[in-house]
């Protein structure tokens, strides 16, 4: 057999130590099937003292994780430092320039400069592996770019971040606020004290915006991610969704697209309302799910646990087996020279059915002016409904449209917010397809 | 670019002409991906004459698929005979005597006679990929035996067969019986007209074998699969299941089970009950899902269409772009001297909870017969029911058991089934955890 892999792991937080564990657990399960051993024999991390329920006897210790990655006798370097900017992301650009081969699970790192990283590595004869990044132990980027490598991707669609589908999961199942349950999330260490890489959708744009890569083969632009997260989805629309067939979840969908005659994908991280025939309205708490659809395969989907250092820990040691057994992949799934030029279509250009629902004081006249707004901006309307009475007070009115424009729906409620009977801002939801 | 890859494809079924579509319609799409042209060149198939749909031009013909396996022209074999003997056997047996690499759909062939098969490739330097036996278009091969390589794996499970589903699924939603959809079945083209392959388990079970030889890393072992068809089941049961809160589906499972003290695996295909809870219980109609548990993964699912040309044209050609970028695995996820010896364990000594139906004659006495013999055998009982009142005429009555063991049910059954109250076999079906 071969001599073993050796690996420097950078950054010992949860899924750095889970990663160490793992390959120890297992060390004789990976071996095998990696056709050679694979082994931890340097880290790199800031505190030396801390306990990380792991030991650390026998590994060598680098205080700088560049130095890590310029180290000639460590094959692979595993980034699991976090965060877009810094020493992650120094730590793959030295890596990358000594070509020696990046493991990461950083998505922040992979969606802003992974366009750029992955030309240096191609350049370079480097490589850089990213399973981890995605949908945690779920090998969605394997399937996608491998197991469905025959397929023009139409549409690649997901639940992406296991702690608004926790929230939103919850406010259903107990009628409660968005405040109220992100509380309760804090609490029991499901979402972060600041959570607004969550709750407001940027977590699932990085991931979103590489399998918009992936899937059309394109490199990764998180800049036109169209991005809106989950504070604004109130126990109200929850109830609404419920009567009206649906549930609310924050997907990221990229689709191909067509803008004025030109081939082109929209990529958006947004609440949809999601119809009870599609799978990913069953897929609840902190599961992550995507949804792919090929030309050959038709739609597949894949479900399982997003976070966590166990799934995460499983999704980089795979990444390490293939290194192993030199099965490679290039960072988009094809070479440089062929990556496609598709554009991002802008968000204006969206069509789709609309769920909007306003708050109104319950007078004579107010529904009619509404509806002269969405008739005014060429809005078709499929339903109305109004629950309850109390003249002279407020009541919610939800409008569903027929399918229609996003510019000509945004254009109708910058009209009707001007209304003095409209009480607060209207909350819009796509509905998806089924 | 190198140069193509040179395809021979023998069996020009719907799947051949299906793959012969994809690679030309995806040709440009397939290179990029692959790294270079995957090119079919020569074909094999019985009748010269026949409209397939798709242009045969400029491709060799070979009428013997041996002669095709032997052309030193021909970079991969893909085989898509179809069958565990005769020609399909004749044409893998040769490959891998030429030490080509064979790509095939075949589940018959490699439940049945893969593990002499991949030892014979091993020895000879060459390589089966089988990427479209299992489970059609979704990548499981690829997840489990590449995606989930750094995980112990304790459990796989899966809807294999998806004639069975639809059967089934149609079952339930109509409340009709079983010859009556499976009349349909046949009518529409979900069903053949001999349907004994797919409605008595052994397809699920082919594909089962395969995926716990992948799971476990030991050679297929078809033979051992326990397995049960779905013609027993009747509308009465399926009507039991929705007021007991499970869905009837045909599972294959295989999982890590003792025998005294003794590591081995379950293998079996049988009817079960379903627990809405687990996610295997909604999926519908004829699509395939598979359910996989590993030690750092935890849980995850992927489900889509099982058959069809697109679906399996989908798989093989992942399998050519494999061969194309030189990823390759051994054919059970590890090398020859590397696999596990984990015996089968044998069915009587599974545990689990029990469903049990009997038509009884409704006079005093009778429950009280039955519950003796099921005490006797040390069946503890969880609950019972009885379904309206007929005295003197048969009515059914439902058993649900407590975790118990396979070899005492059948005990107590064999007892149950000697009293003349009890007027037909009774039904037994496992029931699933959540």
């Amino acid at each position: 057999m071969t001599r073993p892999l050796s690996v420097g792991i950078a950054g010992l937080g949860t899924v750095g130590a889970g990663v160490l564990r793992l390959l120890r657990d297992n060390a004789e399960l990976v071996s095998a099937r990696a056709g050679r051993g694979i082994v931890v024999t340097a880290v790199s991390a800031r505190d030396r003292t801390r306990d990380r329920g792991v030991a650390l006897q026998g590994l060598r210790w680098f205080d700088d994780p560049v130095a890590l990655a310029a180290d000639p006798s460590i094959d692979v370097v595993v980034e699991l430092i976090g965060g877009s900017e810094g020493p992650a992301r120094n730590l793959v650009h030295a890596a990358i320039l000594a070509a020696r081969p990046v493991v990461t699970a950083n998505k922040a790192l992979i969606a802003v400069h992974g366009a750029e990283l992955a030309a240096l590595a191609e350049a370079r004869g480097g490589s850089i592996a990213y399973e981890a990044a995605v949908a945690g132990g779920i090998p969605v980027i394997k399937a996608l770019r491998e197991g469905l490598a025959g397929n023009r991707i139409d549409r690649v669609a997901g639940i992406l971040n296991g702690t608004c589908n926790y929230i939103l999961t919850n406010m259903r199942e107990q009628g409660r606020e968005f405040a109220d349950v992100l509380a309760d999330a804090q609490r029991l260490g499901y979402a972060e004290t600041d959570p607004s890489f969550d709750v407001d959708g940027i977590d699932a744009a990085h991931k979103l915006a590489i399998l918009a890569a992936i899937a059309f083969n394109r490199p990764v632009d998180f800049a036109a991610v169209h991005i809106e997260g989950i504070r604004a989805i109130s126990a109200v629309d929850i109830a609404f969704a419920r009567d009206l067939g649906y549930r609310i979840k924050l997907l990221g969908i990229a689709r191909r697209a067509n803008l004025a005659g030109v081939d082109g994908v929209e990529t958006r991280v947004h609440p949809c309302m999601v119809p009870h025939a599609n799978p990913l309205a069953h897929v609840d708490g902190v599961f992550n799910a995507v949804v792919a659809e090929g030309d050959a395969v038709g739609r597949i989907m894949l479900e399982g646990r997003g976070a966590g250092a166990g799934p995460t820990a499983s999704a980089v040691v795979a990444d390490l087996i293939d290194l192993a057994r030199g099965r490679s992949t290039p960072v988009w799934g094809m070479a440089g020279d062929r990556l496609a030029a598709l554009p991002t279509v802008p968000m204006t250009s969206y069509n789709g059915a609309y769920y909007l629902r306003l708050m109104v004081v319950d007078r004579a006249g107010v529904i009619a002016d509404v509806t002269a707004a969405l008739r005014d901006a060429g809005v078709s309307l499929e339903s109305m409904i109004q629950r309850g009475r109390a003249p002279g007070e407020a009541v919610p009115v939800v409008l569903v449209t027929h399918e229609t424009n996003e510019a000509a729906v945004r254009q109708a409620l910058a009209q009707i917010e001007q209304s003095d009977a409209v009480l607060e801002k209207p909350a819009l939801i796509r509905i998806e397809p089924a």
